[in-house]
């Protein structure tokens, strides 16, 4: 991977900071945040800016560059790829480590007096504008919003913004009507005194709607806002998508519908003069209900006095948790994408001794044997596979410059996952084609009592995910080992591989409690940077436990994994583990064995089946 | 425990609530939050306001008065008491219970448009103040100050404020002089570009000047500011304390020194005339550096361009590190204490059987004992002194009307600490002087499990207590079963019990990192409400540890207990334990015997040996 060359694109994009064109004022720095104008973590190849202008194109990452310098913000997950991507110019911000400034404070370090920070206040969430605004101001600097994209006008091949066909989904998917889910949504609304309830997020308009769509590589979201008032349904979106029959006939456009039910189609563009325009008329009282994290430029269309703002929306919260429609169907989604990951690894088993399979290739063939599966739609992220050293990037991407051959000697790690339409999957298996070192042994079973302990972990209803964070860390800290990333994030259903409101990671303090019903990953891992990447994922499912005392009938919870995929035993250092650890595993297997199992037999692949047999072998008893 | 009846008070109080001679508009709520015009958490009795008002005296709450309701809020420790003690004029409000309304949003769903919230300016620290003034605004009322505090004015008998002489601490306890204090803190100040510090809370006055003082019960701390610039030292204390010669020795009032080092010492009273008069000198970019919880009052005689407000001051940070010359006095308080509880238990286990000790005696002999060793000073807190039900009160305290007789039939309780001139403790032991149940052992059993996973717990450098709070829960959750208070929190060197900015719980994200030298409490707990309490709680340092990979030279830390009282194996069911559990507690009781155990042969104290010896025999094998 060789480093993008950024220094021409630089001078120009310091140039248009001056150009009063396009600014007002002269701006001293420009700010370019990853996101797109709905906040996404996953954007659209027209919404890449900050890729564009600093060659790094990890999934998080902000940008800020000065008359003097450039600098980029990004986390453990990517220190590696952004050192490697990005050329001389920039300076690397790692951040979460305890001596790197934040945005605002190295601003304030390197500005001359009285400096114009610009920023796209479509692009810019609210509650970032707010806390670097007021840092900003009271070293006596000003952040500005420059209403056109400065990234925009010098990327001269920018590509169009997607307009892709839709998918309906109906009643077997989604469990829930979209008229039933306004109906929720409006008494939400109601509870809160809020009179009008604006959707920014991608994947919220989606759910909302019972609507995927494919703008998006990997998350099936589509470019949309919508409005939804007590009596009114306002959609903004683009294109001849709505000219689709089954689109019509699935948002009833066409049928005769109470007038609270009728959806009005506007142009997507036309947002931000209609949220002026209900700004402008709204009576005393009468909130406007936004996610804290929408985008600055639509947060100052509502007054302030008018404004309701919450980090988290209902529909972000409703859809976390998952009825038994989406649970059923996440179910059949992990089955599905265990059989494609049987005969990857069966394959792979064979292949790589021979010295043909590349990352790629491996990639490639994850690909080819999940689409050959039902509802089988597009992969639900880039996948990562990775050997050796490359696994130590945490999310690395194989492309032809960095593309390793797997071998018997070296560790290969495999992050994967697909949107299925039934569900969204995302798995992580680590495995040794040859003889694994002692070494390495111990570091995957340290991630592996990790990934046991938050997976079988009991805890009281209305814990937060991040107060488990710690247990999947416990083991690997006692040999003075850790992880640079969090240990688990919400999954979409048929949506978002990454969904809030919960998790599991200790930087996260504003998580939901977690409830039986909701979705996240349970993902530790073990990075030894040059050498090799250790990860053992599962998608789990919260679920009621039972215990002994139950917590004074306040209730307890567990996880159940979705996904049964095998964890390779001959990774595992069996005298590292407690006795409830093995029994663990060997549970685990057995359910693999059952149920995926008689899928495999089911679909006629034999050959994978004997594979799952051979791997779900149990543990022999402890020494 | 019977309530205190606060009809008439209440009435007392909505008068002046609208009397013109107190307030400039009529206020239709007024708050009385715990602290002083310091933020104490123990205060003076003059500063006892919301106890005057409710009758609930435990350490933290907050009442607010309207013209309809009365309602407390306070923590889970508190529950039970405040329900005892405060009539039926008051609404409990349960804080940390998920249907338990915020202050602001209560008052919101209360009060009548346009309403007036009136609070003393004093007594709210600003980002109190900051927070609910928005929430209050922005549902159209407003939060007032109050100058005169309507408490007082309706409290005919109130105390009057303390003004005890001071005691000085030389190098021997302190390791640092009050000089050199100053130059760090300067050196901090020049870091960020600060003119001025504002010290506010009474334990940084006392840790600054090396001084301790008796104002405040338990909290060797005196009532006064002080006010920090590059060039200049203000303290404002108040009485003829000043006039003590060793004092004005200690801080060299009488010396020719450097006009950077002279002490100016000004009226208490003074405080606010004078930095009122410092804020209206300052030129641009010239800040003040106060915490954000110093009083609503202080912070706006700064005007708000030049505050520079930050959660922990430098002094707090630098309080919490505790060096050698400390370290040494916590370790030589903490052995005198375990000489003194070892002389309890002993006694206590001949004379509890007799049916005459009850929980006031035993609270006064554990103080006799105490008062024996060297250099004790008072006690650190009001001993919890519990036997039975009242065991599940967290923060008890006996008095006559709840006075239970130990039993050999019940657990007992004893939470108790003291200040001695080189250190403060704070020990939790629960016994039982009989047989204890299956069901007894078993909860102790989960909370010594909790305790040892926290206390042998091994992370990274730079890991926030708050990280560690699950482990002390983990064995409880199994079961379920749990406890509503955090885990621990920072203690003093002969300063308060409870300090920051350092702790282990689950409801503070915003800690300091853990460093080698801080020193925290470790005390899970288990309360059945109506049965019995148990809490095992040791006084823990910081200290770095030693691992196989050691975090890629990141550093490792773990803690090291500085309580050395044996921990009662009768209560233990040793089948729960895992034998690296067995291991630390016999580890532990074997440090009880050749610690604890030459101090008791040094001081002839033969039967609380014998006591000891008997109490630390080694835990036997697993079955």
């Amino acid at each position: 991977m060789s480093p993008k060359i950024t220094t021409e694109l630089l001078k120009h994009l310091r140039q248009v900071m001056k150009n009063p064109r396009y600014v007002q004022e002269p701006v001293q720095a420009y700010i370019v945040p990853s996101g797109d104008a709905h906040q996404s973590e996953y954007i659209a190849p027209c919404d890449c800016r900050r890729a564009f202008i600093s060659g790094f194109d990890g999934s998080a990452g902000t940008a800020i560059v000065t008359e003097q310098h450039a600098a980029m913000w990004t986390d453990g997950r990517y220190f590696l790829q952004a050192a490697h991507q990005m050329d001389s110019n920039w300076t690397l911000m790692k951040m979460g480590l305890k001596d790197t400034p934040t945005q605002e404070d190295w601003l304030v370090s390197v500005l001359p007096e009285g400096s114009k920070v610009g920023v796209d206040p479509f692009i810019i969430p609210a509650d970032q504008w707010k806390r670097m605004s007021k840092v900003l101001r009271s070293a006596g600097h000003d952040l500005v919003p420059v209403k056109e994209n400065l990234i925009d006008t010098i990327w001269t091949d920018c590509p169009q913004r997607p307009c892709k066909p839709l998918i309906t989904l109906d009643l077997s998917y989604t469990g829930v009507s979209w008229r039933d889910k306004i109906v929720a949504l409006r008494s939400k609304m109601a509870e809160r005194k809020v009179m009008w309830f604006v959707v920014t997020a991608l994947d919220e308009v989606a759910w909302l709607f019972n609507l995927r769509g494919s703008d998006v590589e990997y998350n099936p979201v589509f470019f949309a806002y919508a409005v939804i008032g007590m009596n009114t349904i306002r959609l903004f979106i683009d294109g001849d998508r709505m000219m689709d029959p089954a689109v019509r006939e699935h948002l009833q456009l066409d049928s005769t519908l109470e007038p609270e039910f009728k959806i009005q189609v506007m142009p997507y563009g036309s947002i931000l003069s209609e949220l002026q325009a209900v700004g402008a008329g709204l009576s005393p009282k009468e909130k406007v209900w936004l996610s804290d994290k929408a985008s600055y430029a639509l947060t100052e269309a509502i007054p302030k006095a008018y404004r309701y703002l919450t980090p988290y929306t209902p529909i972000c919260i409703a859809k976390a948790v998952k009825n038994a429609a989406e649970t059923e169907g996440m179910r059949r989604a992990h089955i599905k994408d265990a059989v494609a990951l049987c005969e990857l690894f069966n394959w792979l088993e064979k292949e790589v001794p021979k010295g043909t399979v590349t990352e790629i290739v491996a990639a490639d063939k994850a690909e080819e044997f999940r689409s050959q599966q039902k509802d089988f739609v597009e992969l639900s992220f880039a996948t990562i596979s990775s050997t050796g050293p490359n696994g130590a990037i945490i999310h690395y991407k194989p492309v032809p410059e960095t593309n390793r051959t797997l071998s018997v000697n070296e560790i290969y790690l495999l992050d994967s996952g697909a949107q299925y339409k039934d569900g969204t999957t995302d798995v992580t298996r680590t495995m040794h084609f040859g003889t694994p070192s002692a070494y390495e042994k111990e570091c995957f079973t340290y991630v592996l009592k990790g990934h046991i302990a938050v997976s079988a972990a009991i805890f009281p209803n209305g814990t937060k995910g991040h107060l488990l964070d710690s247990f999947a860390r416990s083991a690997l800290w006692d040999c003075g080992l850790d992880y640079l990333h969090g240990t688990g994030h919400g999954v979409g259903s048929f949506l978002n591989v990454h969904e809030g409101p919960c998790g599991i990671s200790y930087k996260t303090f504003a998580d939901e409690p977690l409830e039986a019903g909701m979705i996240v990953s349970d993902e530790p891992g073990y990075y030894e940077d040059g050498s090799f990447g250790i990860r053992i994922e599962n998608v789990v499912l919260v679920i009621p436990a039972e215990t002994k005392y139950n917590f004074k009938n306040r209730g307890s919870l567990t996880f159940e994994p979705l996904t049964l995929v095998p964890i390779q035993t001959k990774m595992i250092d069996v005298n590292l583990l407690t006795e409830k650890e093995r029994h663990w595993v060997n549970e685990y297997h057995q359910q693999c064995r059952d149920v995926v199992g008689a899928e495999l037999e089911r679909q006629g692949r034999h050959e994978a089946l004997r594979w799952l047999l051979r791997e779900t072998e149990p543990l022999a008893p402890l020494q």
